[in-house]
């Protein structure tokens, strides 16, 4: 089978750049813990310090209970605009290690402030007991620019270093 | 912990008809089959016969090579309007069990037909010899349309008896 894959060029990490800056938020692939099939959930996310992809996530939800145990997961990033193939948009397909950060905890607030930047109605619950700062480190993606844009990226494509 | 699991009512019935109905891309989580992991990607999405979601995949795509190998999977569908916190808009996280239609089964003329009819722009490729029709029978869901309205669903309230 002949390999779709682009060499990773300054086009593939603007495209990365642009769709990491957009998001509100993703689609969170886990693995359910009772059944060890996949699970798929919304979450919302923003693009947090060091460029490392941030969501807030309530402990009543069923992810976050596998999140907890299975800290491994993948984020699809980036929406298709309103007109053509929905196909066409780009989107990346992040593998990571999901982090929770609490009330309490040193970083919560910084964090946090950098959430609201983007997600100012989270305001209405951010404030919960239950819910949690959530950082997924990226170990890796696939990014999709459209029909016959593959890349595969390594960590270092996708973060800053702090 | 408090559940916020509400009973099935005819609320949670319409927003699976009209998300379903309203379908044009989903996200696809499954298992990789090299590393264990989970991985997520964008796929084409419509309402087929039977109300059984259907789907065209090209078999260059690293997520037909885990489907073929794992059939069991999971579908985001369902996509926030513009306006307001995403995760006030309804959306369904479906298991599912994935079935290949080639060129040449007997089924594929007429799914085809069905999945163009919602997805015109796919006449482009469908003819390929790459692209395979992938039909996701439902297994269950868990529907969530906005905080504090999550249901389960069982496959009966999924599709239609044929």
């Amino acid at each position: 089978m002949k390999s779709p894959i682009r060499p990773v060029d300054d086009e593939a990490r603007a495209m990365v750049r642009d769709v990491m800056q957009s998001a509100r938020f993703a689609a969170l692939s886990l693995i359910d813990p009772d059944t060890g099939a996949p699970m798929v959930s919304r979450i919302a996310l923003v693009e947090g310090p060091d460029r490392i992809p941030l969501s807030l996530i309530s402990d009543l939800s069923q992810h976050s209970a596998a999140l907890q145990k299975t800290p491994v997961c993948s984020l699809l990033i980036g929406e298709p605009g309103a007109k053509g193939d929905p196909l066409t948009y780009p989107r990346l397909s992040l593998q990571a290690e999901a982090g929770f950060v609490r009330h309490g905890d040193v970083a919560h607030a910084r964090l946090a402030q950098a959430f609201l930047a983007k997600q100012p109605k989270a305001k209405l619950y951010i404030g919960f007991a239950d819910f949690a700062l959530v950082r997924f480190t990226p170990l890796g993606a696939h990014l999709n620019g459209g029909f016959g844009k593959a890349y595969v990226l390594d960590a270092s494509d996708l973060t800053d270093t702090p």
